[in-house]
């Protein structure tokens, strides 16, 4: 038996992703720079999938630029918006929270001379509008916050931030990285005043190295890729076709009865803490309900390590996340999201991440819930001795 | 009836890389990153694909860096090794014939105050030696040079470059664009001193959206991705495991027997060309048989436009390129590669790129040759009404 629950580090690809991969593969294998029948077919593809992710996002496919994943869409978008913007100015300001992606170029600016405000959150993950206000100033050329963080789910207010950043200085660009939010929560970049959006195909059943950055009509950014000039210029290299048509695909699907998903992903959710809460010495960390992504839950376990406890699981065919898989195989004791919400000291390195999917049952929560009811109080008591 | 002859744009997956693309979109989608069983099963296709590509050119899997493809691979040698040795002169050193994935990093080292000298070839697109010596001073950084040209198959002398270079500069390093030659040659970057080369997936039957950068040990890089710290912090983002577990297995696939394939190959081009030498006004560019490439033939059709020859060829089922694919839909009249070489003014638009795969029968090149013996003294009636 095979529980998965590490979907937000990563998901399986869905069956209608890997047909149209597999044509695009085998038969439909142009190069769309090519100018012929077979280069046009494959153009095509791009084409549909620009026109899929366009529809879920109500933007225009023409704002949709294709990368190799979230990594290459948050490095585009920060270092790409900051040397495109620097006559504007010179202060970023972006949260404590974020995914590597975004921290390690915004520090990577730092050493380039640009000075970078990281805002702090609150107990529950949540950042600081306030802080947000105080933060963003003339001399402020882009705003970079996560929808929801990837370790605990706690769902940021990204679109009062956008209009409290637009409201301060209509020249900053908004940028956030909706790597764990795609797919779980309808976006309307356009109307919320969001210039830039990341998104990766595998957290949404696509397929893996392939992503999305959706730059709004006239915001400038510069590219980090240079070559045959693909896509506008703005991001060079051969399209990967069958990645492409497949996220396409993948974004469409997603979006299909997109409520009832939905809906079922938090009662799943509301089950899984609600076992929780019933075991002793485990703490679910961020806010509950519909307060928080609908597909992360991430708890600590008093007196246990994570990676004992993975393991533990593991042993039981249950997948699950110490921390985050992202931060390559780095525990949860090195979290700056877990230091940012305030989690005490002795449960730093006791935290797991739970993340579901579509395909994520009752059953299967329940037998995880009931794994970890009869191994707390063992690896417990091996612990203490 | 379909008759690719476009195989340096890009290729048909083979049945082995799709059926490992499919595994692990399917069953094994694990995360790398992860610490469960799910994910070191991601992490072991990762190694394997590592292992299969050292193999084919005698090098540490260690050495093997993943990208999303060729372009990336190109750029981060590029960018990567100019920033990361600064310290060390202000001197590059290319050819003028180089993708422009190498061309335009250089021309944005330039703007950041390198000094890059573009190296001429000859009328055989072959670079020339003389002129290495004289640019490699004890300013040099890096010099990068293809090995095999992609426009006319133009073989470069990579492996006596190199001695010249290191010969002149022990700390220079040596960069090869291998995206053409790989699969095609056998290449020991180690014996000949090659210390970054890079590769694609889509040319040798991989999966798109992937390629890999040989980094000699110990030779010192900038990343370019940065993030979560996958691949010792040198290309941050999930691993493509689906399309790097293809390009393992295309690479292990395309070294196989791989004689008689290059002796397939270099049978056809003389095939093609002979048949090409009949007709007239008809000028194959570059050296004739084991001095060029063994996959791709380049021929100036003079009085006719190479666009208006393509769509035609194309009626037939027969795909070629005008130029390169890669040069993203401009026609082969603003080619640097053809222009260096000296191609009469008015041939450069006339010019047809006609590229083999071990997929390619001389059937089908006999078929291709019948139609331009039919088609040509038509067109030129046409054209000179």
């Amino acid at each position: 038996m095979e529980i998965y629950l590490d979907n937000s580090a990563t998901t399986k690809c869905s069956e209608r992703v890997r047909e149209i991969v597999c044509k695009t593969m085998e038969l439909d294998y142009g190069n769309p720079s090519s100018l012929h029948h077979k280069g046009v077919v494959a153009e095509n593809y791009v084409k549909a999938a620009a026109a899929k992710i366009a529809k879920t996002l109500k933007v225009s496919e023409k704002e949709i630029l294709f990368t190799s994943g979230g990594t290459e869409s948050n490095n585009l978008a920060v270092i790409g918006a900051a040397l495109a913007n620097r006559r504007g100015g010179n202060r970023i300001v972006t949260t404590q929270i974020e995914h590597p992606s975004v921290r390690m170029p915004m520090e990577r600016l730092e050493t380039l001379g640009f000075e970078v405000v990281y805002l702090p959150t609150d107990a529950y993950g949540v950042v600081s509008l306030d802080a947000l206000r105080e933060a963003v100033n003339e001399e402020t050329i882009l705003v970079s916050m996560m929808q929801v963080n990837n370790e605990i789910g706690a769902l940021e207010p990204v679109e009062e931030a956008a209009r409290i950043v637009h409201a301060a200085n209509p020249r900053a660009l908004f940028h956030t990285d909706a790597v764990q939010s795609y797919g779980k929560f309808m976006i309307r970049p356009k109307k919320c005043g969001i210039d830039l959006l990341s998104a990766s195909g595998h957290k949404i059943h696509g397929p893996k190295g392939v992503g999305f950055l959706y730059i709004r009509e006239k915001t400038k950014i510069k590219p980090l890729m240079l070559g045959g000039g693909q896509q506008a210029g703005m991001r060079s290299g051969t399209h990967n076709v069958p990645g492409i048509a497949g996220l396409g695909e993948a974004a469409a699907e997603i979006y299909e009865n997109f409520d009832e998903k939905i809906n079922a992903l938090y009662a799943l959710k509301e089950q899984f803490t609600g076992r929780l809460s019933q075991l002793d010495g485990v703490t679910v960390n961020g806010k509950a309900g519909r307060e928080s992504a609908p597909h992360i839950v991430s708890a600590a376990f008093s007196g246990v390590r994570s990676e004992v406890l993975l393991h533990t699981l593991e042993e039981h065919g249950i997948y699950v996340s110490a921390g985050s898989a992202c931060a390559s195989n780095r525990p949860s004791a090195s979290s700056h999201t877990l230091k940012a919400v305030g989690l005490e000291k002795e449960l730093l390195d006791s935290v797991l991440r739970f993340s579901f999917s579509v395909y994520t049952t009752a059953e299967e929560l329940d037998g995880a819930a009931d794994v970890l009811a009869d191994a707390l109080p063992k690896l417990r008591r091996y612990a203490r001795r």
